[in-house]
């Protein structure tokens, strides 16, 4: 593992992809295509080079360049060019909105149960202010699983955007490092969206969860940005209330799976992707790895928190890497 | 490459190590250490696991875990741990900032006399006010092109994170998947702000540059925040003629290296490990990767413009991956 931990990354190897394509195409096609599974939901054009990949490339003569041309739309798009992609069974990657090294396994041996006792002001405040959220959003969504879960991961997605997007300008600000949390909490961010495009495969938002939605990302954005300006130390701790309950509401979805409460429907192919989930995964296996996800999140924030709590800063401590 | 590419990614390596460290451990150390170089400027605490690398495992007795406990400060941190990385010769990862597969070599092959010809009304208004804020920042920084550098960093750092930002809480409130864009922008803003972490080695800014910078930041990432949401096809247009002037700005700086006006001192050891150079690379080698790096956003930011110039959305045209 320590061999190629260190040497063969997937960036690297990207990079020498792209560099190849860089050298070798000035051409661009822009093709129309349909998604194979997926529905197209990560967009309906494929952006790629008209050759074929990399070890193809000896074999190609000027007369095939010729005929991919034939059908192409040749794009003044900078020359950017994007290498063919593939699965592991070696079909095409169909999604543009992760790539295969984005995928990972999930960790459900995390313990779900863990929960931070509330000790100083701050962190009470924080409690009860998750808990007063908690009691509304149950009034709301009572026993209607999915769609509770798709409307928490809209919201979900927001402070670890808001907070790496704040430690970010703070780093260009002070000149100074940031110990890794601007990537672990961009990536937070980054796996709650998945969540959430996730649960929209399963449950479609209707017109009102559509505009509630929108009120709600405009109130929470702006208050949780106010609210991580002026301590970062209770707005950690507050997301990891926060994650604490998701952890609870995924269980109460897992159970109304298992007692056959809600159907157990194949799970959706992005899914399958991302979480690298076997082929016949069901919606049991899907919010099984999504609450792992959550009480890592619950981890990092409370950790995060921690650190504010001990009086020092983010950066000195190393931020967890992959930690999701 | 196919096989290494699909299978072995880094994430999905690091995965395993996490899991793995996450297993067995639940005790973690945190040890004030200094940096073998870089200063220590990755923040000034490590935080790692008590016991070695995966391999050594089977050898780890319960006798040598006591005596590691012995000099541990034993945290309370949730039990996050975080595996231990080695460099490619084996020494530890000296940075908490980057990891290994995030750095690359830079393609400097690519073009860095491109201009993108002014077309519409729009692209007129980007190209305007960029030579407007050119003719300013001349007048301010002269010939001090490290110190012009820096600061154009610090500024060159927020339109990706904003961008990146704008386009992830969309991606939420539509329910709609980003194309992969969210990241490319994300990743454009971080590699400008490893390219602040580098000049900062280089020039030390002093209290009058820090105040600019908090100024220029205030107001650069409110204008742009309203500026994208009014048009992010202007917008990008702006962006893609902001780096065409940095190309132009590390052009001048190397230049300036090469007639012997500033002194090609060696590269700082953030910037040999982050892009890959030689043990020996100096500053001419470090503008040189800078400056391809800016010529790659200036890729990006004029292809996205140019789909939103075919009147499309980002999104239907996927992201360029890995391309910086
Ligand atoms: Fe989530
Ligand atoms: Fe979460
Ligand atoms: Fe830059
Ligand atoms: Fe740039």
């Amino acid at each position: 593992m320590r061999n190629i931990l260190l040497r063969s990354t997937a960036r690297a190897l990207f990079r020498n992809g792209g560099n190849y394509h860089r050298s070798f195409s000035t051409a661009v096609i822009v093709q129309p295509r349909h998604h194979q599974h997926g529905g197209g939901a990560c967009g309906n054009l494929y952006w790629q080079r008209m050759s074929t990949l990399p070890e193809k490339k000896d074999q190609q003569t000027e007369e095939s360049k010729k005929d991919a041309n034939h059908n192409a739309v040749v794009s003044s798009y900078w020359g950017i060019s994007r290498p063919k992609v593939l699965k592991e069974d070696g079909t095409e990657w169909p999604w543009n909105c992760f790539m295969p090294w984005e995928s990972y396994s999930s960790d459900v041996s995390i313990d779900v149960t863990k929960h931070h006792v509330p000790k100083t002001f701050g962190d009470k405040f924080a409690f009860r202010s998750v808990k007063f959220l908690r009691v509304l959003s149950d009034l709301y969504f009572k026993e209607r699983y999915g769609c509770h879960a798709m409307m928490l991961e809209t919201i979900a997605a927001v402070p670890g955007m808001v907070g790496g997007m704040l430690l970010h300008l703070k780093s260009l600000r002070k000149f100074q490092h940031a110990g890794g949390w601007i990537k672990a909490l961009l990536e937070e961010a980054e796996n709650e969206r998945m969540h959430l495009m996730t649960m929209v495969e399963l449950v479609k938002p209707s017109w009102h969860e559509r505009l509630l939605v929108i009120t709600a990302q405009g109130v929470f954005f702006n208050g949780f940005f106010v609210f991580y300006i002026l301590s970062p130390k209770i707005a950690h701790r507050f997301v990891g209330y926060l994650e604490e309950e998701a952890v609870i509401s995924y269980t109460q979805y897992l159970n109304a799976i298992e007692s056959g409460k809600v159907e157990n429907v194949p799970a959706p192919a992005i899914a399958i992707d991302y979480w690298r989930l076997p082929n016949d995964a069901t919606l049991k296996d899907v919010v099984t790895v999504i609450r792992a996800d959550e009480a890592h999140h619950r981890d990092v924030n409370h950790f995060a928190s921690d650190i504010h709590h001990q009086g020092k800063e983010l950066k000195e401590a190393p931020a967890p890497v992959g930690y999701h």
